[in-house]
């Protein structure tokens, strides 16, 4: 039995998945964004059971390009433009590499120490890139998800803290807050955490759907009376339907008031504050107890990225700090990051962020959002100054919201139809990707840009095929 | 402004990485395996601001080789044999490499068909070759602690439907059930869901380490009489300890006899099952409710990759499915996977599994099992037919527990200390790495076997070492 299997050619197989990339980049910008594949496309071409021998690996990049490529939807093509808009740059892919081939575990400082200390240097890289309090402590997270579930997590303990041996049930009643347009995470977080998605109160926006402070203040009193304990706000800078701004210090001074901690789930919009002219975003965070950011989002980093920061790091010990005995600390005056999370594994995710600012340095890096929020205006004025397209929110970042307005529709109904329906035609032409939300009740095209490579010329293809198959809609 | 950063030429970075990667592998097994830096030395040479300008690649990778790699311990050296020995393979890296590439988001379908289509197709393979119910349902986890967090939150779903809304308080005290031996992620799962470390009852295990189902059945009643609520049970196949097997067919009994979810925590020895002769372990595992294998353990994936599988999909759903305005469902009769974790980013990491099986085959998989067990049953007999070491537990599969015990030193506290200054000498000297345990209150050196390039030289100069070192116990 060979002691070195056919998967174990590193030059060869290094090179086939190199020489992969570099013609998926090639050609990524000439395929349709989104899937256009029937469900069971891929499923039902592949073989049900395993290969019981290894096969060449020839035949897998050949099935990667014949059989998988074409049921992706191009996240990395300049022509996505739904959700949030992202960049996995070579950068960042290159890290990936190293990453995996390091294969390091970093649960304890001396598993990998320079997992540890560079999650700590790259992760400082970032409090001053987007102007952060120096001082606090930084980690690198799966997703946003398991940044705030973390994050309220260890709010609950600060609130509660017989809640790590004893449970919930003897204790208060928890309520936590959040604006109507934050994540559906906070949601989601509640409901792991055993806290139930009704005690999530969602607080009303203003016109630009932005947290109304004083209505707040009032549910925050209002639970108070009813005998609830109030223990946690999420503030959202960037919210995912409209990218909205909330007022991050009025909401920490509330916070202050009551006793509450407060979470800024910046996931998207912390990366806009690397250019000067965005630095406001953040202003009043530096009164946050925990701070969400992901450089997969808009820092050209490849999924996953999402850097967790707090002013109480022992609180997070306290809620998470666990030692079995087969994995006991054994050095003193670091931390083992095990300590902060329920998860044990840690994957080398720093290399990601530590390559992509070398590639691109700060400045680079606030050149891309700075032309990313540009383009967005840019388009965002195509729309203004059309007969039968409006916005539905401001344009704080690079996210625009929209919806055609035929003259004589007027109904929400007819209008969530016909946009619908346009939507989905733009989409199965497959030059460009856009998703949708609602706002205020009312059906919204959301465009994101967020590639390196999206450009005017991309964002004129979309509106291109907007205006083209908009005739279309009543008519099929 | 340049529309490509210094961070976008894809052939040069990833001819960079691949050259790195190759290198790396190539000296990995001459570099000491646990990394011999003092804490803050890699953190010390890296600048405390990030640089403003993109600077060249070629500088990037010096620092990963000057700097980086003397801080790594090396787990994908073949002379690391602590906590689980793993491999990233190179056909698992190379996997990494293009999920990081298509950099997708795969929480709908739509978002990418490919990635919710290659994990159903995947985790079938998995659960062919391991010998697990064809009609289970499969994703893939980051890790298991994330497992493990998922399948007891909708265990606690099923036990008490109202959590999700309105949380634990007004509830049922609720308790959940594994052996003193099962991993610390079932503690860390039961704080994160608000049921409480100590509503986690510790099961007495036998003199192989295994869950005593009458102490179970027991401590059930108990719990019954007292007005707790038993809602599940957690069953280890492969303790991270001693790699012991509970008896699952009898523990489901119990399960099926009180109404209570059975999780397996098969994290480890689930790839045992790829071998026929080891098919045992899983025997009973078909009654789980849910169960969970880490091919990124002993299956030569690099981490992150947690296969997560249950016979109640449609809980999953209940307990974690939620449709914000911006992503709502459109295509039916596929999964939406967001619907199945409160994480909503999910990374493409079927593909590694996928190229795994087709590198090896399920006979190579199934070869490199055996011969791992093999090494750790030589390792084993080594250690039985010496006059000064002991072996602390059985060996099931490829993880030896054992100590020195030189004649004359008798009580526990200073078997432990030698054994501790031992473990210190042999990992000093960096030829292998070994971690240890504490089993039946003795403290335990433990040497797991794992990697594709351990061979009989790895473990015999693991041996040699400690037979060398001991002589310096008790005079350094």
């Amino acid at each position: 039995m060979s002691l070195y299997p056919p998967g174990e050619d590193w030059d060869r197989l290094l090179y086939l998945a190199g020489r992969w990339a570099v013609g998926y980049r090639a050609r990524v910008s000439s395929l349709p964004v989104l899937a256009q594949v029937a469900p069971g496309w891929l499923e039902n071409q592949l073989p049900k059971a395993p290969p019981e021998t290894g096969e060449p690996p020839e035949k897998w990049f050949e099935d990667l390009e014949r059989l998988v490529e074409p049921a992706v939807t191009h996240w990395n093509h300049p022509g996505f433009l739904g959700y949030f808009g992202i960049t996995g740059s070579a950068a960042g892919v290159a890290a990936e590499l190293v990453s995996a081939t390091f294969n390091v575990n970093g649960m304890l400082w001396k598993t990998c120490p320079a997992l540890t200390e560079l999650e700590q240097v790259v992760t400082g890289w970032y409090r001053q890139a987007v102007g952060l309090p120096q001082e606090w402590f930084g980690m690198i997270a799966d997703t946003a998800s398991t940044s705030t579930l973390l994050a309220l997590g260890v709010a609950r303990q600060r609130a509660y803290p017989e809640v790590r041996e004893r449970g919930l049930k003897d204790g208060p009643q928890l309520r936590l807050y959040c604006s109507q347009e934050a994540h559906s995470s906070v949601d989601k977080a509640a409901m792991v955490l055993g806290i139930g998605k009704e005690n999530v109160v969602r607080v009303g926006t203003d016109a630009a759907f932005r947290m109304e402070v004083g209505l707040l203040e009032e549910a925050v009193v209002k639970d108070l009376q009813a005998g609830y304990k109030p223990f946690a706000v999420v503030a959202t800078v960037g919210t995912t339907s409209s990218t909205s701004v909330d007022p991050v210090r009025e909401i920490a001074q509330v916070c202050r008031k009551y006793g509450l901690w407060l979470h800024v789930d910046a996931a998207y919009a912390a990366s806009a504050a690397l250019a000067p002219e965005f630095r406001w975003a953040l202003d009043g965070c530096e009164l946050a107890d925990s701070f969400v950011g992901n450089p997969h989002k808009w820092l050209f980093t490849p999924i996953d990225c999402s850097c967790l920061f707090t002013a109480h790091p022992e609180t997070f010990r306290e809620a998470f700090s666990l030692h079995p005995a087969y994995l006991t600390p054994e050095t003193s005056g670091v931390p083992d990051l095990m300590d902060y999370s329920f998860q044990l594994g840690r994957r080398f995710r720093a290399l990601k962020l530590w390559f992509v600012f070398r590639a691109f340095g700060t400045q680079g890096l606030a050149e891309q959002i700075r032309r990313h929020v540009d383009l967005a205006r840019e388009f965002g004025k195509w729309v203004e100054t059309s007969h039968d397209f409006e916005l539905l929110a401001p344009i704080p970042f690079s996210v625009v919201n929209f919806r055609w307005h035929p003259p004589g529709v007027d109904s929400e109904v007819s209008l969530e139809a016909a946009n619908r329906r346009l939507l989905e035609l733009v989409n199965g032409k497959g030059r460009v990707f856009l998703s949708h939300t609602v706002l205020g009740g009312r059906f919204a095209l959301h465009l994101a840009v967020g590639n390196l490579y999206t450009d005017q010329q991309t964002l004129r293809a979309a509106w291109e095929d907007l205006q083209e198959l908009k005739e279309s809609v009543f008519h099929t």
